[in-house]
């Protein structure tokens, strides 16, 4: 099964590389760029007896590593 | 208009970051774990008179600065 957790900085918590992402864009002279942020995609094959069971095995393993859940926010998305 | 850009290592190209977040799920007690492999996700606010050409834009953004073509591949997604 393969499992895509998406993690992204919370609303209010600065984005510096959001920020000189936007910036560059515009160095290079794209108009009408307006807030960028910037976040991880994770792509994991993992066993597990369904769908169920992967979703929560991935949400342990986003509260326990992929994710600083102070500041960053998961999505989890299961494909079988 | 938001416009969300994936992008990922292709396909054989090697994964470093993705090899040691599978190393330290191992580490934790995770079992059953595979090919982990981490890419990125960029949102742009962006000003564009319609969905063709928000894609287009964001299209030259990806080519010109956001993926590395030889080595990453891209989607965009719009949302409107």
């Amino acid at each position: 099964m393969k499992a895509r957790v998406h993690v992204m900085l919370k609303n209010g918590v600065l984005d510096p590389q959001g920020k000189a992402i936007g910036h560059a864009l515009g160095s290079l002279g794209f108009k009408g760029v307006g807030e960028v942020r910037q976040g991880k995609i994770i792509e994991l094959e993992i066993d597990a007896a369904n769908r169920e069971a992967a979703e929560e095995l991935v949400e342990q393993m986003c509260q326990r590593l992929l994710a600083n859940t102070v500041i960053e926010n998961f999505t989890i998305d299961i494909e079988e």
